[in-house]
């Protein structure tokens, strides 16, 4: 079959062997990946990895020991924790130390014809959302577990970033009834965030009239990203920061200090609460679709993805 | 009069000018300052400082429009807050952004034979509380303060650095009932841990045994103690920052986002608590005095502070 194997330049391997589901897994034909910013840092190397590609998907079941499960459309929790250990037993198998996560972490990703994960990770995605809006339902979901950490005050959750999370994270914000502002560097992403609903700042205009938030989100994966959250936030105010960088970074901490700032590490989310805002119509991510290509363009579509300024590329089976 | 001034090698200024009260300020005699780790950094420049140093005192009121205040013994909350902003009306002068903080920013510090200080700042030293206690009320109320942001669980909390602030901080810890494990890397500092009813742990013999721990607080001033911190924390646990280091940092923020840590930074606390833990015997700081020396020879004791492994130097009138 055909399998989108990780690399500088990934690889598009079509004699890959077909996987073999374990026990209480679940065998998943891709129906549509999304190419995340992760993907393109794996590629670049973060984390090691190399294997299958691909953690934001929505297939169809074609084998599980569930037979209720076969046939279904899902989505999947990419963290698939062992089960034993504190973590797992806790409930919180995103923490699980020796955990598999799709595609990042031990196990083949969803770019490929067919791929296993646990069935516990499915979620089933109801008809009323389309392939297109359920690949977003992943990184929806990591949206959405902002607002675990965002303290509920009246004032605006300021998001650092216009780019796929940041987009995501403002919609989040909106879907919950409380207003966003998105400070970032494109016009025409902008506009994309004030057509969900929320306020849009281009950052070269900023005066200080953002100064003082009481929870401002860095979801611009750079640590000036990182620079600019922290300078935004007023005293005891919290940072949410999605951004994940590879290795030191530079940054002038001394501001967590001084103005005793709460920063709050915010990584994945939980995807039935993601079906249920984009069956509830809470949220619409199609918008964000900047380009398909087919499994077999799947090197185009990474090389489109690449590219300054684009937003979400799929890849459909 | 004597007052000692920010400078690479401070200097002891001989005809300083006598302070003058302002409205609601007291002119206070110095009785003993201490060193701490930020007037070193300050004679190195950070934050731009170039007046009186010393902010650790304890010291006679000479005069004061309450007249009840005269005489006494005092300690002081080194936070002056403009009194009309947002943050001083929500009882938080720690954060008005116009605040002046005694020998640090924009008002002249302790470390002379007289300095005023709004009368809102003093607190009374009881009888009870020697000199040499409590001028650590200071130091002691921001070490209490960590308390303040690590959540209550049975695990110990874990203090790195065993310089002054760990010392403290493994002491505040203790005098809440709470188990605390330092890792420092000087072993008669450790021994003086072990003193105070904490565990110790030297770095270069550390393993495993405390990774996991739900409570981490930095306080060794250095980068490399943020990633020791930032190492040793569980998965959503939580790390309190002290240290702060003037301008870029390199650090691995990688984890915050992948383990969903909360980083609090803390600054200052609560001298009436630090007062009340000295007069109640909670915390003994005193074996943590390393020198003294009069106020004539200021300098020599800034040189003594800076020495490698020195902790608390004192100066007195």
């Amino acid at each position: 079959m055909r399998a989108l194997l990780c690399d500088r330049d990934p690889v598009l391997a079509r004699g890959y062997p077909e996987p073999v589901p374990g026990p209480h897994e679940a065998l998943v034909q891709l129906r549509t990946a999304g190419i995340c910013h992760t993907d393109l840092e794996l590629a670049r190397g973060y984390m090691g990895y190399r294997g299958v590609l691909g953690h934001e998907f929505v297939g169809e079941v074609l084998s599980a020991s569930d037979g209720a499960l076969v046939g279904k459309r899902v989505v999947a929790d990419i963290n698939a924790g062992c089960g034993h250990c504190d973590a797992c037993r806790r409930g919180d198998p995103h923490h699980c130390p020796s955990r598999t996560v799709l595609g990042i972490v031990g196990r083949d990703g969803a770019m490929a014809d067919r791929f296993t994960i646990p069935e516990s990770c499915l979620v089933a995605v109801p008809d009323s959302v389309s392939d297109d809006a359920a690949v977003f339902a992943e990184p929806l979901a990591a949206a959405l577990h902002v607002l675990d950490d965002a303290p509920a005050t009246p004032e605006p959750v300021v998001v650092v970033g216009d780019g796929k999370l940041g987009q995501l994270v403002a919609r989040a914000v909106v879907s919950a009834d409380r207003d966003a502002v998105v400070v970032g560097r494109h016009a025409a992403k902008l506009a994309l965030v004030r057509a969900a609903g929320a306020r849009a700042v281009l950052e070269s205009e900023l005066g200080g009239e953002l100064d003082g938030a009481s929870v401002v989100v860095d979801a611009t994966g750079r640590a000036a990203g990182i620079a600019l959250a922290l300078r935004l936030v007023r005293p005891r105010g919290t940072v949410v920061l999605k951004t994940t960088i590879a290795g030191a970074t530079s940054v002038d901490l001394s501001p967590v200090v001084i103005h005793e700032l709460r920063v709050v590490g915010s990584r994945c989310g939980d995807l039935a609460r993601a079906v249920d805002a984009l069956a509830a119509g809470r949220v619409d991510p199609t918008p964000l679709i900047d380009a398909r290509y087919t499994l077999d363009d799947a090197r185009r579509a990474f090389r489109r993805a690449s590219e300054p300024g684009s937003l979400k590329v799929l890849i459909e089976r």
